[in-house]
């Protein structure tokens, strides 16, 4: 058996303010950071002898990942970074507020993008604001996207799952993934089976660590959330 | 032509102190903090594009790289840590302060171990409260140092130079490592040539990157602190 304990960073200064982040580097709140120690103390009285960390290459999960580890006693462990861990990319939605996307495209096209498993936004223009080619933590990123659906983000979630997450689990390795609501539903949609309609349902708490147990062939045979104060509705373990 | 920046961990509370610490895990000060940051607002204006963070497996060293690489803007680099970064073990003296070990062991041979390049204190006795053999951090590493001089720091520092960080820079990778006086000293003394009853003279400041420009065979060809007007005295570049 292993553990896997999903990580969703804190609070935003966009969260805030209700605006499409998805690929914008934009940082924690204070009080995203005290969600982050907060979860690193649930990681420590888990229990769990944690061996690594994976993060998205956003500031907002990395630095949740480094405050929960800083909490917990294990600024140490071992810590690898990719970008296929990022939020889902919003496409042309990137940057706008819920009023200024309402007024452009029309609220029931936005709750589209928002809830449908397969819709990706329209696609992100190159050279302006939000030009994430020109970032250098993409150097070397071929067929970088320009919009998401969470189906998309599924798909490059998937790849380094396979080939590099997956792989430490069944080493035997115990780790946590602190990164993005829709990368984490990727994961867990992944793992759980979960149908397509169903998977916008799921909403990982931030700062609440989903505790997985896996056995040999990566199944989850438990979860459960460490502060059940704050749970939100889990999964169903799959048949 | 590569760039190396050598960053020493800000202030920790046994600094503060005066107390040995080598191998125990104490966390920075505020003050720590804010050197840690400084050296990050350093690191960005030097305008090198840094691609990885080497540091310890010790947290103030850990510490003091987030904090630097997230001022810098640059928390998303990859990092990697090895305990061969790790501050000097000062085996029996771990622990002691300044009036303590010289009421123990008598101030003319706290001296000679403090100063000397290949003398070593006793070794730190197996069972008692930094017994760091129990450490899961340090699980699966064989003949784990009991004590160090200078010299044995330098002989296993070497190692991961040679097997990681070097070629990393021979590849075109301009590094940065946080890591602590004595580790960074060690490389001070390999890429210099400094003379071993020199090298104890060389003292690299806290939270000021040493910024050392190396050519293709790792050759020191420029080198000055980041921070001019807190500069200590430079190794000599080597004919």
């Amino acid at each position: 058996m292993t553990y896997l304990a999903l990580l969703r960073h804190g609070q935003s200064q966009w969260n805030l303010e209700n605006r499409f982040t998805g690929w914008v580097d934009v940082d924690l709140t204070a009080e995203g950071e005290a969600q982050a120690r907060t979860a690193g103390a649930a990681l420590a009285r888990s229990g769990v002898p944690f061996d690594k960390l994976y993060t998205s290459v956003q500031t907002r999960a990395i630095r949740t990942g480094n405050l929960a580890l800083e909490r917990a006693g294990l600024a140490w462990l071992p810590v690898e970074r990719n970008w296929r861990l990022n939020e889902r990319h919003y496409g042309a939605l990137t940057g706008l507020d819920k009023a200024e996307t309402a007024a452009k495209h029309g609220e029931e096209q936005v709750k589209v993008w928002r809830r449908s498993y397969d819709t990706p936004p329209p696609p992100l223009p190159p050279g302006g604001e939000f030009d994430f080619s020109k970032d250098r933590r993409y150097a070397g990123v071929r067929d970088l996207p320009a919009t998401e659906s969470l189906k998309l983000t599924l798909e490059r979630v998937l790849p380094y799952w396979n080939d590099v997450i997956a792989p430490d689990l069944k080493a035997g390795k115990n780790l946590i993934i602190a990164a993005h609501g829709n990368s984490l539903r990727a994961i867990v949609k992944h793992l759980f089976n979960v149908p397509d309609s169903a998977i916008v349902g799921v909403e990982i708490p931030t700062g609440n660590p989903l505790l997985i147990e896996l056995d040999a062939g990566l199944k989850p045979v438990s979860v459960r959330y460490l502060d059940e104060a704050r749970a939100e509705k889990l999964p169903p373990l799959p048949a």
